[in-house]
């Protein structure tokens, strides 16, 4: 909240309240995850302090330490310096609290018995001879637990006008799945006829993650697809600012609806509407989707509220009652980590083929090792293009994916080929928003957004 | 709660509840503050790393960052590594969140308002010609009081037994003033008949600093003082285990009696009961309180709750009614930094002179330059013994406290003189608590104190 | 010497004398270049540790420290910590001192006077505002050439065999020009008829780099250049181990041979002869060398001292008589530094193209702002292959250079663009020879090659 | 000598030549150490990075590495980061080259054997279990001894007059023996007839580890001590400026006196003659010296030479031939550790007793386990007082000595109690010498003294 303009809460009339709490501590879910996650860090580095019984490899402690701040001079530190009392120098990454491991173990638990069992896989650190130290050797995952327990709990907000949605879990797109929790789903889906989630970062990112993991572990079979399109995203991808570039993006928007048709769940285009758009450029996209025989409504939720969903809800409903989804996953987990990542890339990126680093090849030889192999894949990856050089546009081919090297996120329970540099630990800006923030004498907050 | 067993509920049948809540997130209070303080480091470093316009000097960033944690390998370390990109690097030190000075401040601001004036005040740094950098010149008070919007509200709990208390913030009492909030002590006062408060750590470090500067602060008089004691800490102070040391042990509660007296409150004893107990033990206090006219009352609220309580009551409601309070400060605050100093070594201490270390000599100096010498005086020293070295029990004569430096907390308002190695960030022991601490698959939580 | 086997005194007859003093200590010139280096990195902590009046970036100190060892323990370090009297932390890396400047600038300076000049230029550092801080600035020349005067005296040593022979010098061929100092090239000039140096790591590197910037700072004209060539090569080339794999990789000498015609200078091939070496290999070599018209010899002076090079040497002295050196720069050095790196790539390597990082980009701007664009150029490159990847082998074609960062190299006078990552630290490998070196007790060392 | 001015040849008439060669790289003696002593340092961290085979802990590495500049920025430093491929990290002190254990080494070893038992005997880190890493254990020792071959010949160099001098070794007074090399006092004593080695530091430092630690290994038996005294000096210790001063400081003298006949050697005074000394100054000290029956002389060897000495000379002639030394140690090595250093700090220092800390007390403990408790003592302490605080001076009593830690001299063969802060790297200036070194384009120096 504190680095650029833009919270969580969305805007307009459709923003959730209350706005100022769920941009600020809210119901404390990240606080409790920042302690539990830093427990486990200081448990570990204890460890080490009283003897290292282990005898751990201090290059290879992978358990970073976290804060819910934007502050670059985390990302690299030297901690446990100052002499014998005061721990064993290593180096040591602060990430940020959404980028940790456990936010993603939050948001696929389906219940504590579920997240003690995954907090316990954990992987902390490596022995000299590689072998894994996790958080059940180092006795951590009741405290660890008992921490989390009631941020284990859904958020209920609601719309301004009054319209139910969860706020529960936000584990970092860059490294994880991005997508809210398991257990607010599961509960949502025994409350109301429908039920819709986010998954952010286009089908690429978002909706991969959530087909291929998220529903593989809570056995969802969703019915439709939203897939939500701007004519700004457009432009963008067309390297334009005129109806012409309109044109050239829709290769972007075509490629999404094909991934979507891998899964085999029925689509259905929402363009949100800004107040800039033309009818002409409007036009050119309800062209393409009448052409392709997409369904597709335009959406101004923000100037409207629910009214300007009405069109889109009538047609989403259609389509779920008269198009059978066939949902089905993109690959089998029993394949080989490198089938698995040929598959993703290959078919949903669209890309030629996949290099891996030196690194990178002893990570997969060592997830075979830890018998880690058979976990689905969680790709790192930028979101500004099928490829991961975010400079390649509109739907580029024949480029090759590079995995420099794969976490472990074994309490998750997924593999994550990191196929460039992520940041998890972002930085302010030379002006950042938090100077703008005040608060007069009787708490009234400005600046916040 | 993770490092050594004893949490902040109390125990028996005058337990603070809930206990679970108040030991771990409770109403978020803390990590409200931790958020807080580390925005204000992240913002400075923030600054430095996009041009340095006031030309900061590195080793002369005087703000921690803080982590509630034990956590002794953040004691020392260096941040800012990695590159132009990451920060400018910088030695940093992590204290746990109570010994915030942020802490000190939520506990002593009465507003919003005066909140947002003890913010503004906080030096975190100093330029290479030893100019202060304040919060307010970073344009990180607003964000920061906005987070510390709902920390600022008093929590009401109960005992066991339905009786209200607040618990409201807790300042490390190593280098603050140790007591709960003002503004809970106020709303109390306006509440209820008597109102009584902790000022922990004895009359030498809680009752002088509630006295000298929360009394200061809130324009409170207080009408008398319970002086608690155990036959444990007579013993101790004694030097020995059998009666004949609880006798010796005496000088120590009269010294304290004494302390209470030059404020010009009244006081009375009260024997904190133990199991193990004799009444020969128990017949020395009470024939020393005879002979000396101090009030007392043996006291056993931990088995019997507030029947245990009864006769000190009693006694406490006769002593405000019928003993005039004549309270007065110990020393004005217009006196000279050592002045003060020496007056509160010399007459609550009983320390023939006062020595000052190069480094403190300085920072008087400096004090004096940034007007901040007017402010009155917070001494970090050891609770274990009236002087500052922990092995002098009873009551010592002939020695001389060493101030080694002076840290100032413009914000909270007061200078600290440090007379030892005060560690701000505990470290977890070889077997922690957390270790123990265990929640099943319904949420019971155990090993939880 | 402490790391792997092979020294800098070569072998079997040809060895040069004394062995283990050059091996050793020798004349203590690596010892004084690595004095001077390290008091100019002191002199530039010691300035901003009494003020900093510079206001230098703590990131953009560029001036290293060296040591000379292997020690990868060095490579990444933070120096200036331990509070407010020990210096500001930054970090540092560790170089080996023939990967200092100050090696390459006493290689190219041709008196004292113009050592001074050259020490003068050298940046250590960047203020906020990229100004940069200069060796002159610190005013630490005068030292810096007082350490260095005797250094700056070539050293005349001799073979088994008597033939005189300079040892002097040897900036790393990573990063700097890689051939011996200037100043002993030409006073063995002046004392013999024919004089030899080396400018090893092939026409890419040593050859360029000679031609380039030693004959233009010394003003020389090469007569003739000898190639060394081994079958061993030829068969690394051409991928494999028999005579086959000799024919495949005669592309790669004779794309060595063109690059030397590209300076005007005429060529003889010198085939070194070893043990295993077939009359059948050997006469692939022969044949292509007449085919090619090139003269050749082929070579064994490792197994018979100067009578095995009794052929080349007459071949060469007639090479020089009887053709004349027309020799002539590749480039020009007030074309632009992309013209010039273009140059080199594309004329020597072969290259297809030039690509710059973002980095590289401001780099080379910045060369422009501060005047050093006029400089010629040293590129960073592995020896390995014609191109930028050390797994091309023979001769490449199509290929892209990448340029990844611009090193100054002012006070040597050449830029240094960075294909790859350079090491300038080494490390020791598991089993050091360091551990076999032996010394009995009357001083006769072992294992030192 | 780019500090402060003072260099180590003395000044006058009395100089020792080559002066510029001395004062800068002179034989390579000190680079020689330097390499040997980082080497040790390298194998160590490299046995770490290669699995670690010992467990060692980083927080014990005990081994400095050494550069031989005034560099404070590398007193207190970080080394091994950057990753897995190099090094793990640990905190690193770098002393001056002079407080290296292998220049006390060479300082003591009488033949290459004794010098590569001692290295042998190096301890460099200690396991979790405090199990001892030697040199011997990582195999150094055969590089080491070869790296310090030549260092081990005493150099001759001579006064401008032509005496011959001995200028080798030169042990840091403040952590080990301060006087120079056994091994060239012991050629000197076969050379001629007499023979004058330098102790500097006075009879407490210098004087007292020559006599128990030098003599004892050399098995020596001084003839006389000449003890140098100033007119300044005796001011210093009176306090004041004027005649009453000199005479107040004779206590001082008198100390000195005391604690060389403790070891049964004869003394005379010399009186180090200075431009300002009045007569009635010098007349004080030889009444006193007359009544103490002591034998003293005038010197002036810096304005004379040689001329300036004479009285002095004959006078000690006489007392070698007329006054038999019965020279004895002050202790025996079997006493226990803190025998030892009761008997130095009362008997010499004249305090009256001896404090350990829990660090201290650890370290005599571990001594024991080592089987190191029977070494001789050299004690860190300052020049500036008899006592542990340079304050006192004159001839305090009533005070006690302070042992912080006790440092393991192993390979020199010595314990080194420390009772202060002892930098063992020193700090440039804020205008340092350096900066007004210069040499002219023929080589002139000037500014080196």
């Amino acid at each position: 909240m504190m680095g650029m303009k833009g919270g969580a809460t969305g805007g307009g009339y459709s923003q959730v309240i209350p706005m100022e709490d769920i941009n600020l501590h809210f119901t404390g879910d990240m606080h409790a995850i920042t302690s539990a996650h830093n427990l486990l860090a200081s448990l570990l580095d204890n460890h080490i302090h009283h003897g290292d019984a282990f005898h751990i490899d201090p290059r290879y402690i992978v358990w970073p330490r976290v804060m819910d701040l934007n502050d670059r001079s985390l990302r690299h530190t030297v901690v446990g310096l100052g002499g014998p009392q005061d721990g064993v120098p290593h180096q040591e990454e602060f990430s940020i609290t959404p980028a940790s491991e456990i936010m993603a173990i939050l948001c696929l638990a389906q219940s504590l018995k579920d997240l003690k069992e995954r907090l316990q896989k954990i992987i902390v650190a490596y022995t000299y001879d590689l072998q894994p130290i996790t958080a059940e050797k180092l006795h951590a995952v009741g405290a660890m637990a008992t921490l989390l327990k009631d941020a284990m709990q859904p958020n209920l907000v609601q719309t301004l006008e009054g319209v139910p949605a969860f706020v529960h879990g936000g584990p970092f797109a860059n490294i994880a799945h991005g997508t809210n929790s398991l257990i607010a789903t599961k509960l949502g889906l025994h409350l109301v006829d429908y039920f819709i989630t986010e998954a952010g970062f286009g089908s690429d990112l978002g909706a991969e993650k959530f087909f291929n993991i998220v529903c593989r572990v809570g056995n969802l079979k969703p019915d439709a697809v939203v897939l939500l399109v701007s004519i700004r995203a457009l432009k963008h991808h067309g390297q334009g600012i005129n109806t012409k570039a309109v044109e050239k993006g829709l290769v972007n928007l075509e490629k999404h609806v094909e991934n979507i048709h891998l899964f085999g769940v029925p689509v259905i285009i929402a363009l949100n509407h800004f107040t800039k758009d033309t009818d002409e450029e409007i036009n050119i996209v309800e062209h393409w989707c009448q052409h392709h025989q997409v369904p597709m409504a335009v959406v101004d939720v923000w100037s409207q509220g629910g009214e300007g969903g009405i069109e889109l809800a009538g047609k989403l409903v259609d389509l779920i009652h008269n198009h059978e989804s066939r949902f089905r996953f993109l690959y089998d987990t029993t394949l080989s980590v490198k089938e698995k990542i040929h598959t993703i890339a290959t078919k949903i990126y669209g890309a030629e083929r996949v290099v891996y680093s030196v690194a990178a090849e002893h990570d997969i030889k060592l997830s075979e090792q830890l018998g880690l192999s058979t976990l689905p894949i969680c790709i790192a990856k930028t979101p500004y293009s099928f490829s991961d050089d975010s400079n390649l546009l509109g739907r580029p081919t024949g480029f090759k994916i590079t995995v420099r090297s794969i976490r472990f996120s074994a309490g998750a329970g997924f593999l994550v080929p990191m196929t460039g540099k992520i940041t998890t630990m972002p930085g302010l800006p030379a002006k950042p928003v938090a100077e703008e923030i005040t608060i007069d004498d009787h708490g009234n907050v400005t600046g916040l957004f």
